[in-house]
């Protein structure tokens, strides 16, 4: 007998218990968590989550590069399939939240779902995509990108760790070869809709008391390398006018980034962040005048207008500075992506779902990327977003309440069902 | 029979010969040279040394810590005697002439005045002090600060290197102990004067086209650590008027402490230059905002007044930019050193050989510290400088020509010869 979803609750202590074992895999020092792509850690997440699926009475199904799909036949299992999940692997030392509660979180839904013999028609798959943090090879959203076939193979063959470990070698060590992955891009007729839920990331839903973030598009990265490169000399004996210091170029230049996109930091200027976040200097000792600083830019904008200006106006700066300065300045371009619009379809039907339960919720762009902004190339994409404690993430004080990932869960649950009883 | 000793001229093809031989201990890359204080290499360049000094007739003496004495009686053996010396340990990764210039320089100096018979009353002795750099245990001039009866014994007790060996442990595994340390005070009586010959290390003589260098006095640093606390925020995800970003208040520091010192360059303000050298961000990665940043600060100057003035402004600065961006500062002094002056009397002395032989000079203050500085402390110290090519020191690219070393040397042992002979 179908009951409205809306009657049903997810099992809550179960779902934090799910993320605790999850999240202690990896645990170091501080409650910081560590399982980078392909570690030993992320290896063994991926199969306690396998484990999970099959004690839920999912079909497992894991693709050569290592996404899993739970899948949960509805009334039409040739029916697409609704889709939802998020990913397990994490940055360095981060929290326990950024990924793990989309995953466990979609789980958590279907398998409510499949106990309280709800009906629907649709098939539902708990996704589990690999590499969605870049902090291994530098490459985001691995999993993801293949399965909507936007990865270029060369560019999975120049990915390097800090170890100096190519990802290729990485991948054959576990029998996974480059050509064979094109054919994991997933035919868009299977799919009818992907969800993701996640922690905000940001200090947004907090500072406006919001319990839920209905997501209207994804800003997207231009990244950069600056290298300013001046000359080392010895700190006692250079008069102030004789130097080439490239530290002091790289600070000038960091001022101007906070200055100009504060400027372009209103949402009617396209939202702009702008943030250098590495930063190394040689010879980088007391009695020596910096000859070398390397620096990342890292502009994101859900306007790829006022992007594209930012960096424009960035790259004039920096060489600007270094001719000022009579010094060298190499700017190297990592990427460039577009901002992604989410579904609003989607987002409407979400909406409908706080509305009806009286959940504060905010309309908000994503400033992170998520593999969402991958499945949205392929199919309907929508995603529901957590409140994050101090907007603090990528840190292991990270920090999302479990009521609100319950509510999280909860409102994936019956917009999942929803979705798969929708022609 | 007396020549006068402007008719003698030093070995320039053994002087050079003897610094290479020098310079090939501790070789590597690209002609980088490294000889850390107490290593292995740093040991075989002062054997080298001893064994020069016995094959040019000196009587060698070695004192507790390692500083080498090598001495030629004149007409009067207990007269005070003239110094002259330098250090033969580098920083990592060193040219070959910062240090050796001064100890070959000297030796080549005493031994032509040996061969030629010249006749002198005072002892001379050719110097070299142990540990003048400051790379490895972070304590500078440590030899002759112990010949100046300047170390606090307890701070020894509390150096320690990058492998975390402790100078202590080090000087114990040679036999060396603390407490006989403070014997190596050598009574001022016994010495009439110090000169120094050193490579500039600094790009004035090479800019004004001139050949010598002679030291009005020794800048000393002030230097400071100055750590910046905001919170590590994710890149995309925090809008810009919500960040707490340390990187960007220490790149407004950076910007600061040139502008104040290129204010306070001038010759009239007390030449005084500053330099942040050595910069650390957490965690230092692409897509973090940077939660912490650690720099150090390297003021100089001639005057000790304008000197703190500028330390003032700068700790100023620092505290009001953690202020108005709301983040921690912590300001932590690592030392505060007065400027030295060298004797007037001596550089009199000095700028007369110029005179007599039409060397184009320089009178000008040293940026870097020198064992002279240590040496002024208990008797009549000088200084002369050779150039440096485009001001390169503490770097294997550091070059000064053999021209401009002989000449150096030359100079260096006519003056030795007059004050043998004076009083």
């Amino acid at each position: 007998m179908l009951r409205e979803t809306c009657e049903i609750s997810i099992n809550k202590e179960r779902l934090i218990h799910d993320l605790n074992a999850i999240s202690r895999i990896g645990l170091g020092d501080h409650g910081a968590v560590t399982r980078l792509v392909f570690s030993v850690k992320e290896l063994r997440a991926r199969q306690l989550l396998i484990h999970l699926m099959n004690h839920a009475g999912l079909k497992v199904h894991v693709d050569r590069i290592g996404n899993i799909f739970g899948r949960l036949n509805g009334a039409n299992s040739k029916a697409p399939a609704v889709l939802a999940g998020s990913h397990l692997d994490t940055v360095v030392q981060n929290g326990k939240f950024d990924g793990p509660v989309g995953v466990i979180g979609a789980l958590e839904a279907v398998r409510t779902l499949r106990e309280n013999n709800v009906v629907f028609a649709h098939p539902l798959e708990v996704v589990c995509f690999v590499g969605e943090e870049s902090s291994r090879f530098g490459f985001s959203t691995l999993g993801s990108s293949l399965v909507a076939g936007e990865v270029k193979l060369e560019d999975l063959a120049n990915a390097v760790d800090a170890h100096g470990t190519k990802l290729e070698d990485v991948l054959s060590s576990m029998g996974i070869y480059r050509h064979n992955l094109t054919s994991l891009k997933r035919d868009p007729v299977s799919i009818k809709a992907y969800l993701e839920l996640h922690i905000e990331q940001g200090p947004i839903l907090e500072a406006k008391a919001k319990k839920i973030g209905l997501v209207t598009s994804i800003a997207a990265p231009t990244r950069l390398k600056v290298v300013f490169a001046g000359q080392a000399d010895h700190s006692g004996t250079t008069p102030m006018e004789m130097r080439k210091d490239a530290l002091v170029a790289a600070a000038r230049f960091i001022s101007y980034v906070e200055d100009v996109c504060l400027e372009f930091s209103h949402m009617d200027k396209g939202r702009v962040v702008g943030t250098v976040g590495a930063l190394k200097i040689e010879p980088g000792v007391i009695n020596a005048i910096p000859g070398k600083a390397e620096l990342s830019v890292d502009i994101r904008s859900i306007s790829a207008e006022s992007k594209d200006q930012v960096a424009k106006l960035i790259i004039e700066q920096a060489r600007e500075i270094a001719q000022r300065r009579n010094i060298s300045v190499d700017i190297l371009p990592i990427r460039n992506e577009l901002p992604v619009a989410l579904d609003e379809g989607l987002l409407l039907l979400i909406e409908e779902g706080c509305k009806r339960k009286g959940i504060p919720y905010e309309i908000m762009p994503s400033g992170a990327g998520h593999d969402a902004m991958q499945m949205a190339k392929i199919t309907r994409a929508g995603m529901i977003f957590v409140p994050s404690r101090r907007g603090i993430s990528h840190n292991p004080l990270e920090w999302t309440e479990p009521e609100d990932i319950c509510l999280g869960s909860q409102l994936l649950m019956e917009t999942i069902v929803r979705l798969a009883n929708e022609d």
